[in-house]
């Protein structure tokens, strides 16, 4: 059976694996722990049980052909799930990350066509649909019908309250009618809607009798026959064709011409429409509503943070391999020519976004067991609504942020492995670019990062006025408890005076604390001050001023506030370590993503005269750099503990053997037609002709 | 006849074309010139009338298909050039850069597979070769034979020295024997060699009879048959497969196994073996011969600094355009929703990379200006060798930072319009995806960035000793004249106390200069400082040095002087407008481009006490806001002025007329089969059949 801690074969990485200072098996267990690996072992071998899952290709398939395997590997992916699940005990947190690290590295877009069509589709009803719309999901889960979900429109995604299709409701049949207004209105963006949903969970403006709106509401609304696929009358439903990435998802559009539908499929938890058309809801407060209506995201964004942190773990995983491979240069004409991970510039290039994994991985498993209670408290019979309230606002502002950052970091690492391995990580072959292309839109889905990140911001922004006035600063996950001791944080200063003294985990998270509580104040009072000074129109202050106070000041507030959290996950998790030799490993990479992401905050310490003098800036340089250098012996173990197995690297840069170049000739050498001349090599005489003929 | 300065059609962008504050066209004209323009409008209604470039498809094609049409390009731009040249008068400066902002916009692949063809071959010929091989270049450019360059090794790229493949003089057979050891010392990503190149030109190392290795040398090598493309016997030829991008271009690696070719085919004008094998050089130094035969690469990275600033510039005006027409979100429930334009955050993401544009196109002229005159100065009778030497030493060096940071700034600009053109950006119909996947490799080909920028501080580090000891500084470009004043600088501060005093020309180019100073004398410290603490051998002692003083020192140092070098260019043209609405905008860009880099510097500002307090940090930060909102209300008219041909932009987010959302629905509406059931529908019902038998 296979196992994910099995050994590695022999080759050109055995120098690097000596030099390590830790056991990597240790380090793996430690991490991840006993259930996670067992969990991620029962789905890599259920997984090798697939055929269809194991096929690889060296080319680039036409899009229907893509668009076909991906639909067969969406439902090989469910049998592998139900089985799995079926027979093995494990939490949410690990299974899900399990998921992440194998499933979406070994097809993307095979994994979110299964999401948006098995577990997308239900959760939306199971959270806001009652009892009688339970056989939509059991009907799903099935695979009777194939589910997706449609919010966004052609012109407003950002914008929900600005999504104008309707529904209204039509008491002569007792039917919603949906209907788009023009295109613009058409929904878009909607996963597997393009060729094979049978159903959707439709998002619509819902309109009484009265002519009244009364928000968004969700609708379950048939589209396509789903014995045939034929769509139903009404509906113009399509593909909106190829995109930079993610092409087996058939994103589609949907555009509805007085589409009728059973006013039972209106998903009627927190509002209902009767059958004479008046309009009820527990929840009389519209923009409370339209959060109910909108309130399960944070579980995509938190999802997607470990997602793009297993992206991450792919494209070190082959940069870092490459670079202990690959040689160039030596010291002296005499020597042997130096592996490239022993130049400082590209250990500063590749081994900081090896740190981000390692803060992620502690960071991500304490947030999906976060998601897991809230689960719990959601489903408990007592409801305590306070509380319910209060933990999903600060689960909003935490997947709000994680989400983004995750997806900048992953963007970047991405990016500068390709780079770093230069030539070869051009091609196709290098898996560099194909997963670059599927995980750039990690940065736009579920949440525009930009404006995405706007939400954490005005979490913490509300706490402010509680410190201004000397309150206590209470929320469920503790996460910003240190607000209650600003007015000392804002006086302290930077102290460190040496490598060791920066790098201690304390002054690290007090140094970001500082970070957090300044931003927070200077974002304040830059949002006070331009609302007062503000020549906009009385109404509209607040909404400009909030915009005006976005760039150095919310949006860094966002992000150092996340990073002490994920620091903060990490040094618990850290000081929990007995063997000493792991806990100096994680240490040294919990330290480097710390000053790592304090370079880019150097100019505020400036600013808010937390530091003066040069200190400050050249210790943190140095410090990475130093930090960079006492990691690098230990980078391919490190890379090891968080490497997919080789079928799912699936890079001839980054297999676990390290025999880059023959993977690489190899591949070269099998593609059809590599050492053949081109069919239309006649054609060329003709069009040399023209040149000639022209002189 | 078609004009690149006629107006554009009515809709929604009138709005802000409206709102600008100076004359599009008259900007055009006094940052182009009329040579320029008119060059440019010979050479659009040339493209024009070949059919072939004008084919745009919405679909991937085959690589196949790819390749067979990208080479009918080939043949369609060499005769647009052949045409326009021999028609129209014009300076080496605008003819490259009018060719970077059409050809190369309008097919990435086919413009560098044309230029690998045609002119790089012949270009290496011309420089490197003598009478004898004038025949090649003759039979190149009129279509008989078919060029490619190879140096790149599979194994060995930036370490030249290491290339291995090996051309041994046989006395016997009065030939070159051509031989590669094993796969990794095949030629590799020889552009166009994959599948039609005829002939190469070719660097292997020289060997003489007596077994001495004479370095690096260029052959010209028969490859195929012209006639019939089949590879010659004794090479294996092939093709590299799928890139991440520039698929169109073929690739190529080829083997030899002791392959002969004439004694002739050395390009003999830096060595020569008699025929009886003896070696003849004029210049006896190895390492000289080594940098005469690799001297001529300058060329190319200037092309390439001018192609990714088209590129860049592809990118900005479809984001900030789409910006201008996507509206989202209200101030009040009842106002109209605001074009993201309108958003400080949204500005932010875009503006910088506009006035990157515009700070490097004059650059661009400068250098390409610079450049013609070196060739000038080359081709003349009586050669100054010690000038030559010196200008091609500082065009080096200028060319190694700016090709580097240009292809960092366009790919960060690319990536960022990406993400700012949020979901509809992710189409391919947006044309960025394509964009980046072309770019990307302008970071890796000729001289990898982070390897090739170490050449630019080299070069001032070796300034560095003149400056200590009193002499002065002159190089042939004047590029670092103030390093005369090196102490003075060193002592000043940082005294802008405002916005318009940081902004002030002098003010920026002063700062600049103290950074050149500071991380000139820094970088020199350290690497002294490391060479002199060093555990390494003696004869490694230097080598680590300078490996050990790259991140934070010399790299800051390239990346400083380079910008220095494009904001004095700027300077010097701003204060040549006599429009007064032009020189304004101008100087917003100049100043946005600056304090956008100089934001960067900022620890080094603090560091090398130039700045104390907040101040420094505060104002750098809020400058580029009030430059961001200052400058949007002209964004769209200077995108207009740098926006390529709209069937050249083929993006439906960024045509000139923006009419964002018919363009996306026309492009959604005619993909084949956009509203049809898959072909492959039925096996779907089988798969669906697995899940609920496992239930």
């Amino acid at each position: 059976m296979a196992n994910c801690l099995s050994d590695f074969p022999p080759g050109p990485l055995d120098k690097y694996r000596k030099l390590a200072s830790f056991d990597w098996k240790q380090l793996s267990l430690f991490l991840n722990g006993e259930e996670f690996l067992n969990y991620r072992n029962e789905l890599y071998n259920e997984i090798l049980k697939y055929s269809v899952l194991l096929e690889q290709t060296d080319q680039t398939p036409t899009l229907d052909e893509l668009r076909r395997k991906t639909t067969q590997k969406v439902f090989a992916l469910k049998l592998v799930r139900d089985s799995v699940t079926a027979r093995t005990n494990c939490n949410y947190a690990d299974m899900s990350f399990a998921e992440s690290s194998l499933a979406y590295l070994l097809d993307p877009s095979a994994s979110v066509k299964r999401s948006v069509t098995f577990y997308m589709f239900t959760s939306v009803i199971a959270s806001m649909g009652t009892e009688r719309h339970r056989h939509f999901i059991e009907n799903c889960l099935n695979g009777e019908i194939l589910g997706c979900f449609g919010l966004t429109e052609i012109g407003h995604g950002s914008n929900t309250r600005g999504m104008r299709t309707t529904a209204t409701y039509d008491p002569a049949s007792r039917q919603f009618i949906l209907h788009s207004p023009d295109f613009q209105a058409a929904k878009c963006w909607v996963g597997s809607l393009g060729q094979t949903a049978t159903h959707g969970a439709i998002f619509a403006q819902l309109v009484t009798p009265d002519g009244i709106k009364h928000g968004l509401h969700a609708f379950v609304v048939p589209i396509r026959d789903s014995k045939t696929l034929v769509p139903y009358p009404g509906v113009k439903v399509g593909d909106m064709g190829e995109k930079i990435g993610l092409n087996g998802v058939d994103n589609g559009f949907i555009m509805f011409d007085q589409y009728h539908i059973p006013r039972e499929n209106l998903l009627n938890k927190i509002g209902d429409v009767t059958e004479d058309g008046r309009y009820v809801a527990d929840i009389t407060d519209p923009n409370r509503r339209h959060g109910a209506a909108l309130g399960n995201l944070s579980d995509g964004r938190i999802n997607i943070t470990s997602v793009n942190m297993c992206y991450l773990s792919k494209a070190v995983t082959i940069a870092i391999r490459y670079a202990a491979v690959r040689k160039q240069f030596s010291a002296t004409e005499d020597d042997e020519e130096i592996p490239i991970l022993e130049y400082q510039s590209h250990q500063h290039r590749l081994l900081p976004h090896l740190a981000t994994f390692y803060a992620f991985r502690t960071f991500c498993k304490y947030l999906l067991e976060e998601r897991d209670k809230f689960q719990l408290l959601l489903n408990k019979k007592s409801i305590d609504v306070h509380r319910i309230t209060n933990t999903g606002l600060e689960l909003h502002a935490i997947s709000s942020a994680c989400k983004s950052l995750a997806g900048w970091y992953a963007r970047d690492a991405i990016q500068e492995c390709r780079e770093a391995c230069a030539g070869h990580g051009y091609l196709k072959a290098s898996g560099l670019g194909e997963l670059r292309s599927n995980q750039d839109v990690c940065c736009t889905y579920e949440g525009e990062n930009h404006v995405l990140i706007q939400q954490t911001s005005n979490w913490l922004l509300r706490l402010w006025p509680l410190v201004l006035k000397g309150k206590s600063v209470s929320t469920p996950l503790n996460t910003v408890e240190f607000l209650n001791r600003a007015p000392q944080i804002l006086t302290s200063k930077f102290t460190p005076n040496s490598f060791e003294e920066l790098t201690e985990p304390k002054n690290i998270l007090d140094t970001f604390q500082w970070l957090v509580c300044y931003l927070l104040k200077l974002s304040f009072e830059k949002y006070e001050s331009l609302k007062q000074h503000s020549l906009h129109s009385v109404e509209s202050k607040a909404f400009w001023a909030k915009n005006d106070s976005q760039v150095f000041y919310a949006k860094s507030l966002s992000i150092a506030y996340i990073q002490h959290l994920i620091l903060t996950a990490m040094s618990d998790k850290i000081s929990k370590a007995a063997d000493f030799k792991i806990k100096t490993v994680l240490e040294k990479l919990f330290a480097l993503f710390a000053v790592t992401c304090l370079e880019k905050h150097i100019p505020f310490l400036y600013a808010g005269s937390y530091a003066s003098g040069p200190t400050a800036a050249v210790l943190i340089q140095d410090s990475i750099l130093r930090l960079c250098k006492s990691i690098k012996n230990d980078a391919i173990a490190l890379v090891d503990v968080i490497a997919p197995p080789d079928f799912i690297v699936n890079s001839v840069l980054g297999y676990s053997d390290g025999q880059v170049y023959k993977h690489l000739e190899a591949a070269m050498l099998r593609a059809p037609g590599a050492l053949s001349r081109p069919s239309w090599w006649k054609e060329i005489t003709n069009w040399k002709k023209n040149i000639h003929s022209k002189l």
